[in-house]
């Protein structure tokens, strides 16, 4: 069964067995999505080392409970134990000893075949078709912003980085009707944004800015910009050490947060509905098979989404 | 007239004309208090030149408003315009035009008189010595915390660094009945703490910690004790840049809360009625003549409040 694996010399397509994964649901992939963070952990963030790959739809082709036998389907990532203080406090996404799909300690789903707990599954509605529903992990990672901060459709907001989640984010935050302006070096990234989507640095600072930028100067730069007392979303988890001066942040009374994974039914919703069109951000989709070209392909800031299919 | 004054060479006692302050309340120092910023502006921090000083009690002498003449006032240290976009919009104390007591554009109070708009006083309950209402406005920037996040009695706090505002900030803190550790390298620091306050870092991760060790390294720590989704409240304003690795901060979603100047009505009444006593926290009480010397005192970590009597 043909993989992509991360191995000590980097990424690259193997022959492994078809994964046991007991008491999970057994998932086809029909459709994978190459993200940042998979260029990142090619770069030996996380120290991970496996079948690479988590943004995926897929069917599930055996499961515990067979009414999912059958089923198109989307996954969430954690995988939490359920049991510990943090699962019990309503955080299982931070479960200390969870694994994470094709990320930490489990493996992904570049693969013709891999496993995921039932319960991580979400049915995709037959009007969204699998290059769509490909991006439901993305999108709901831009929409957990929504459930962090609140936003007032008299706000202005900034997203620094248009590159494959800054899209996504500008996307959702114009959701509501605030003043979105994303900012990117790259014309032909800017250009991909739906008309809502203000091109450039507004003159003000904003209320609210998201750092997508993927870069350890990004956070720095999004604050600069923000206004006193207004909020600073961070989905950048660049591993260098970035030299941040703190001190604006107390004078200015800032508030920064971190934000990473979010909610897939709304994600959905989004999708099926249309509010939210993902695929302008589709570069390319490519065989597994040539999955390491792929990889190369997605960290070219000229590509967006590269997909992988089986 | 005696004031405290920072030049290009350092702070000096100086003889300097009593000031005009058209328009505003002239107020004769009864007792002033060092603080933290007092020492970082003496090395160079917003490149503060005049009288230093922001802490203080005294007694208006003459004021447009007549009912404020003879009334033993505290007083708020940001000078808003009043009429820009920052302050229409409700955040007067982040006028980018303001002027700050002893800090920028003002001089302060280490003096035997200085002026202050007559809207930035407050009138000292009887019951409120000298010693206790010079405490008001690092009291009010304590109790900002709790306007800006919500503590629950079921919390987990740690508060860094039991200095002067540690001090404070963990007796604020204390009221909501969550636990609060304070944690200080220095054992004497932490003999001064109420007894509610539990001395030394607790075993679990806390949902808030507060920076208050007054070094570039604080945030970290402070960060990487705070668990996933929690809230890290920064109160240092270290001027050097911070190595910060803010990765962590997006995989555990830990929200960084910037925290300044606080309200001065809540803080008296919590001086008033007792809740709050500051007075542990004196070290020594200096006549103005003697500043610099008291200056040097407050910059020794042995002591904590040094307190200027005119």
């Amino acid at each position: 069964m043909n993989a992509l694996v991360l191995g000590p010399d980097g990424p690259a397509l193997r022959d492994i067995p078809q994964p046991s994964g007991e008491g999970e649901a057994q998932i086809r992939l029909r459709l994978g999505g190459i993200c940042a963070t998979d260029l990142e952990l090619c770069k030996g963030y996380m120290g991970f080392q496996g079948v690479l790959g988590h943004e995926f739809v897929g069917v599930v082709e055996a499961a515990p409970a067979p009414e999912w036998v059958g089923q198109r389907v989307v996954g969430e990532i954690n995988c939490p134990c359920g049991t510990c203080d943090t699962c019990r406090a309503g955080r299982p996404t931070h479960c200390p000893t969870r694994t994470v799909l094709g990320i930490s300690g489990r493996d992904g789903a570049f693969s013709e075949r891999f496993t995921l707990p039932v319960g991580n599954l979400h049915r995709v509605p037959e009007e969204v078709p699998d290059e769509v529903a490909v991006f439901v992990e993305p999108l709901a990672a831009a929409l957990r912003i929504l459930e962090q901060v609140q936003v007032q459709p008299t706000d202005l907001v900034v997203v620094f980085g248009a590159g494959r989640l800054g899209q996504l984010c500008a996307r959702v935050l114009a959701l509501t009707k605030a003043r979105v302006h994303a900012v990117d070096r790259n014309r032909d990234r800017l250009a991909l944004l739906p008309p809502e989507v203000i091109r450039g640095r507004p003159e003000e600072r904003a209320d609210l800015t998201v750092d997508c930028t993927g870069s350890p100067e990004g956070l720095s730069l999004a604050a600069s910009l923000t206004r006193p007392r207004g909020t600073v979303v961070l989905k950048t988890t660049a591993h260098d050490i970035a030299p941040v001066p703190t001190a604006p942040w107390v004078i200015e009374e800032l508030t920064v947060v971190g934000s990473r994974c979010g909610p897939f039914e709304p994600a959905l919703r989004l999708l099926a509905s249309g509010a939210v069109d993902p695929r302008p951000l589709i570069s390319a989709c490519r065989p597994l098979g040539e999955g390491v070209d792929a990889l190369e392909m997605a960290a070219n800031p000229a590509h967006l989404k590269v997909l992988l299919e089986p």
